[in-house]
């Protein structure tokens, strides 16, 4: 489960000199629940404002596809998610969220964000 | 009714040094009206900040539930479920809403927040 | 569990000459697993075209909400549901709709029909 | 109560030789409950295929607009506007559809509908 | 008024073998009340099978905008333009939908419909 | 007219110590046009912040429904409910929002907000 | 086309002491594009804090008709409206916004606000 | 793959007199492309009028997860499921529809059913 | 143009002895009017009971693809991708929709079928 | 590639002395994937307030259409219309978002956004 980060490719940001917007949605992410081995469904979505690396497209999706068949915790995947794109491409800013399907009746979302503190300060995006 | 407290578990947050937003949403709520004992039903939204402590979802549900065949006034059962789950797991932040259906042709709401004080003057979340 | 059909009032049908279609909408079942002890959630819709009876809508809302703390499956309470209202109000046509929440991650529709033979032949409603 | 029928005029149909539908929706009907006094709400639609007459469009309202304060069962008011309807126009077709508001937790709908003897047999227009 | 059909263009259906079903919507008819002169505002919707005759777009939209100033009742403009774009067309089916938006708390929805004799009898096509 | 703020009812907050929401919305509030006699709609919101009393609900209802047969302007019903519930209720913060359906082909939206100045600069709730 | 601000009538506010929020939305707006002469339609939303006066609604409705057959271009009518009314009824706050229907697959939205100098500094409403 | 069809488990159907329908929808089937290895998507919807026999829901949930790391194509999977489920419960009727999320811009649905032919000529259920 | 039949391929079908259908959307097409040279945008749906064989979804997207840039009026294309589809494999049914965007204010739907003489009479699917 | 931006026409602003805003939204942009060559599909819309000169709608559409060959990646297409459109009318503010349909089972939005240092340090539009 560590390696998957490996999947993760970037390329150049050829706009640096703007901060701006890139939002890519996942909705078809699945991975296993820890406790019961039953599978768990979400809507991932990555919001992140680039420094000098995009996130590759396709990449994303081989690096998503890699948690099909491992068990972690809703909290987890999420945090992890974030920190490994943030190692990966840097960005100036990076918000996840992860939208999760009923269970027992009750459907779940966390949403966990990170400021490069080298930017700290700098006007709000949205 | 005053034990249902008792049902509500924990486990540690493995992301302590970030905060980050959980959504747990529960449409399946259900009590008694204290005055003609006839059926309520509501949607309960918790959204919060943890601190050292997340709330376990399976006695999340199980807490819930056992609202039942209780009779409680919306208000109160809103400021209630905050406070039990404030107690439990002493969250950086916590806003309870309760969506209750139609009764005499009047639909309701109750929200009500806590903001734990060592955590006062935090940048607000959304 | 076998009396609740005595809750159930009808009055008069006041155009009996008329071949006509009533539609109530319970969108608030709520009855217990018999395997696990936990709550079900349904909309209940009853469509019938009464012949000398119609049911009275606060009986029919005293009879679903005896369900609350009864264990049945899905298939039998729906049936059940049917046969109680047919002895009751003997329409010359009845069908019962139930919809279920998400269970597991699968929801479940239970749809069951009555026709009365006396009426058997007549132009179909809709 | 019983003259409100003087209410609806009528318009020569300028296409009798053409079956057509009109549909009315009249999402503001209101009238009391004869029970509690309390007012009810419905969604009344008028489907109808002219003969000769056509029901005038702003005294339909003030028809409608004449339930008011009139204290009347689901049931009846459908049945009753479907007969003073299809007396001042006598249509070829015409189907009442009264969509009432969550009364107790339940919704109601009545529909009923007048086939004129002389086009008995006509196709179908839906 | 009456000259507004000259404005109707026709090509060649390059498919007459073939029964198959064109449905143009035009949510930007306007007319003018004739007993008030206030605008009228529908989504006129024209579903036809082409004989030999299609009805060019382009011309389509003039002719429906001609109406724009003139003062005509619900029920005569729909049967008009039916009658209209038959003459023109002269299709195997025709059906106009016109649904006007509220006035006095009460939208109306007028459907005419034309067959063709020389086709009568063919397989309905939807 | 004036005397409808007697039916007002209110019970005692259990949980002054805290800031919190409570919105009643009912959909079916009806008066009459002041100009016409004709009936009015309107979707009535009411959001407060409680501090020693509460609405009580099946009170605002009847107070709601006591307009039934009132001739009344928009901005002046929607003034009046909001100086009425802070007369009964002396909330912290009240805001009314009523939405009138379409006449004339134009739809109104009339929204008023209370402030209690003992509780002005506290922060803002939403 | 100068003279349609004459159509306007107001009326006196009969709670300047509030700030509150009137909002109207005219969603059969219907002008002439100036280069091609074919119909132009939009959403008209007008929202405004009214100070002495109010604006008339059946008098609004009269003023919107009267750009039925104009010739005018977006930017210039949502900025006309806006002066015009903002000329008779002289609002604390004002705010149009013309939502235009697709016209070569673009549609097209023109706000245009006014803030009274007077009432400069006032705490933003909404 | 060839052993799940014994994960899936019955029950015996209590009302074996009536025809009804039973509809399970499994919004979270998950399978991979045979020819790339890359994770598909599908809604899954069972419909069925039981015979002797149920199926049990649990067993259903775990008899859809086995297909998790299968490569199957549309057409197959969805003709499978339905041969499955008619050998294990011998039903009068059913019908699987699979709605498949989109690749490459197409989505796609595939609908088999059913019928068994000693019940063949009943009347049809919708 | 006459070429772009050649980039469809199919592939065997498995259950060639159950009737069933398969229903593929394609909500990206796009093709140049043949009069102005803009380009059209429409949604393709193609819904088949396949005989002997399935057409191949990648295949499929290249073929709608290759429309690009070619010239073509709605309801030729919609005959054209009907003929080819069905020249290619042979269903025992099809019907293609293809839904356009508004242009000068009116959108436009073709429908087309084929039904395989050989199957003629059968039951129909839906 | 590079001259497209002589497509781009401009016309003066009638009201330069208020700050308000121009939506376009063009839900038909398509350009091409510059390493597959596939159809790459995108809601564009284009928020400004203008200063001097407003853009011309026919020669957006124009601008945009000229993107239907052209292989270009979501983050520079996005970047380059901004810088364009700044280029020729110089607004005071300006936001582009383009909404790009799934790929890979993920879909993607581009935002980005110009202020005019010149009018640095107003207040927000919105």
């Amino acid at each position: 489960m560590e390696d998957k980060i490996k999947l993760l490719e970037t390329f150049e940001n050829q706009y640096p000199d703007r901060d701006y917007n890139i939002i890519h949605t996942a909705p078809e992410f699945t991975s296993l629940c820890p406790k019961t081995g039953q599978p768990d469904f979400a809507v991932i979505t990555i919001e992140y404002v680039p420094d000098k690396l995009c996130i590759e497209l396709k990449s994303l999706k081989l690096y998503l596809n890699a948690y099909r068949n491992d068990g972690i915790f809703y909290e987890s995947v999420t945090n992890k998610i974030l920190d490994d794109l943030v190692t990966v491409c840097k960005p100036r800013y990076m918000m996840i969220t992860a939208e999760f399907n009923v269970r027992g009746g009750i459907s779940s979302i966390i949403e966990a964000e990170y400021e490069n503190p080298e930017f700290f300060g700098r006007e709000n995006f949205n």
